[in-house]
């Protein structure tokens, strides 16, 4: 629990989640250039990021237009001088008090839903919604020929409330390539520029058609009829999305800083001090083409060490093996020896830690940039 | 981030995690009775509660002695009065001056370890130590007729430093019912008394004796030998417990607490808001006979929901289906519902929250037990 101010990440304790300042600043750079290509405005996901100094270089350097997943980002990040704020998780009626709360200190706070009950809900409250729509049969939303979509439309517009709809295609996660992505940016579009057409067609206001999520931000070839994109873990990357390639490895910008704490030569094994707590207990990769464990090994410097993973987990504990399972291939690595893993999903490693410990471009001192969470 | 004070967890802000005392004290009270029963003195590991409250329980309600896996644990524990303190993750050197600090304010900190590096570093920092011992090929530790057990012994004994040895049968977790546990309750005395008896035919000094894990320390038959025993999630138990049959599920203490946010009628979903952030990506059950998704589901006064369970969680979201995937066998559960959801993992999922919102035996209003986190 101390503060570092120290020139290397080996002077950290351990495990510490580390940050590297300039891949994140070409992954955000990235994405910008596209949203400006494709002539649509950018309304970054900071929940991956939950940090004060990471979402104000999402949005330019000032304070602007983000996506939250909680009330307590939207608090968090209006006391910070955000002020325009998409809450995209679907409203329950409780949490509308709180929604008010942020609306009457001036934050300009839109919540999402996909039902009449949840917009009959908003509209006593008076706050302004985007109807969910189901682009991919992923989670929520719905269909744009749903009938209640014209139902739901009308309790808001009669309201004032109606602000538009939003669509997020989570399955662009389970296939592979640039390609493969197009196919789900363009589900995205044309599900919310249809459904945005049939609430005018209704004569219902639709200003925001509001689209996307990292591998369909990556790979839309067209965005006519959308008003904003939206994408979360661009920023860090991580080894989900360098397995359906919609970036490399070595753009991956968070990794944990461990040590090795003991071997079991005969096992071909390895522990580290970075367990499921340290790493997350997520497996986004097991499914994938190539299974990275609870991962990827690399130096303390952030080379990869080929084929090296984090095989197992327990809570303070990981064990790192060679994926052919033999312990000839191993590397020396000593009691001591610190080494960096690249995760799998970087929103759930990234929540296991209260700092990003960062690794400044100029290679002056590891700044510490505080992170939050709960609700 | 509100501060509850209220009287019915219907009025918490959701997700939230709910503690009920009442099985808590029931489930402390149990191994306290076995360890009487078993002549050993009980080493609560406090790595899933984090909670200076929960501890204080655990050991008779004034501060006693407690295992942990973080030396954050061991500053909180020791600034709330626990001062006979075993560190039981395999010593980094780095580490040993933060240990050295500890015990140079009056903490009996004990550290492990499993090699003759570690050994070496150990007794440079005049720091005592307990051997691990593998009793299960489950992780760590040296085999008791390993060679380097005595040499490892000599390097602390010769400078004061060699405390014991240590076990714990973690592969105790993946057979079911008492009788499985108990073999393995065997092997890990087998394994630390013939370990302490080859240090001792050597010449060396071995007071300590220490085992256990949950399922082996509830099923335990004669620990001869043993001096002390270790458990950690036994005071909340989970649905992992409960699948191997240490406890029912109606002894599980900890549940978070969520609200429906939306429905998928044609799918039987049931949308809340307890994603992976509030559950924990743990899926221990997944490979036992009754695989419970991430969680089973519980209405607002904690009564199972037969077959209910969340078959699927992002970030923030979390779909409530029934097992059989059949809509109609689903009950009517409007947005807004309260729902509770059983953890399959109690410290993972304890592990994504800042505090314990506690359901009092008396039926008085909710308390609130900080929770803290870090290394």
């Amino acid at each position: 629990m101390m503060t570092p101010d120290l020139s290397s990440p080996a002077a950290l304790p351990t495990p510490a989640l580390l940050l590297d300042e300039e891949r994140m600043k070409q992954n955000i750079a990235r994405l910008a250039k596209r949203a400006e290509k494709l002539s649509v405005s950018l309304r970054p996901h900071v929940k991956t990021a939950k940090s004060v100094e990471v979402a104000r270089r999402l949005t330019g350097g000032v304070p602007g237009p983000i996506t939250v997943s909680t009330l307590a980002e939207a608090e968090v990040f209006f006391d910070a001088g955000h002020d325009d704020i998409l809450y995209a998780v679907g409203i329950a009626p409780q949490k509308l008090e709180r929604v008010q709360a942020l609306r009457a200190r001036g934050c300009a706070l839109v919540v999402i839903l996909d039902c009449e009950a949840q917009a009959q809900a908003v509209v006593q409250s008076d706050v302004p919604a985007l109807i969910e729509i189901d682009s991919d049969g992923h989670r929520g939303g719905l269909r744009p020929d749903d009938p209640a979509l014209i139902r739901t439309g009308r309790i808001l517009h009669d309201a004032g409330c109606l602000r538009g709809v939003m669509t997020h295609a989570g399955e662009s996660y389970t296939v592979r390539g640039a390609i493969a992505h197009a196919d789900f940016a363009e589900l995205e579009r044309k599900a919310a520029v249809s459904a945005a057409g049939a609430l005018r067609d209704a004569g219902l206001q639709c200003p925001v058609v509001s689209v996307g999520s990292t591998p369909t931000a990556h790979a839309a070839r067209d965005l006519t009829g959308v008003t904003e994109l939206r994408a979360g873990v661009y920023m860090f990357f991580d080894l989900v999305m360098a397995g359906i390639d919609v970036c490399a490895v070595d753009d991956i910008a968070l990794s944990v800083l461990t040590t090795v704490i003991g071997h079991q030569p005969t096992k071909g094994w390895t522990m580290i001090d970075a367990g499921w707590m340290a790493l997350s207990r997520d497996r986004g990769t097991a499914a994938q083409d190539v299974d990275q464990g609870y991962g990827l090994v690399c130096d303390v410097n952030g080379h990869v060490l080929r084929d090296l993973i984090v095989s197992s987990t327990n809570q303070e504990h990981g064990i790192v093996s060679h994926r052919s399972g033999v312990d000839g291939a191993m590397p020396d690595l000593p009691v001591g020896t610190f080494l960096r893993i690249l995760p799998n999903h970087a929103c759930a490693t990234a929540a296991q830690h209260d700092r990003y410990n960062v690794l400044p471009q100029d290679g002056g001192p590891i700044q510490t940039w505080p992170r939050f969470g709960g609700w």
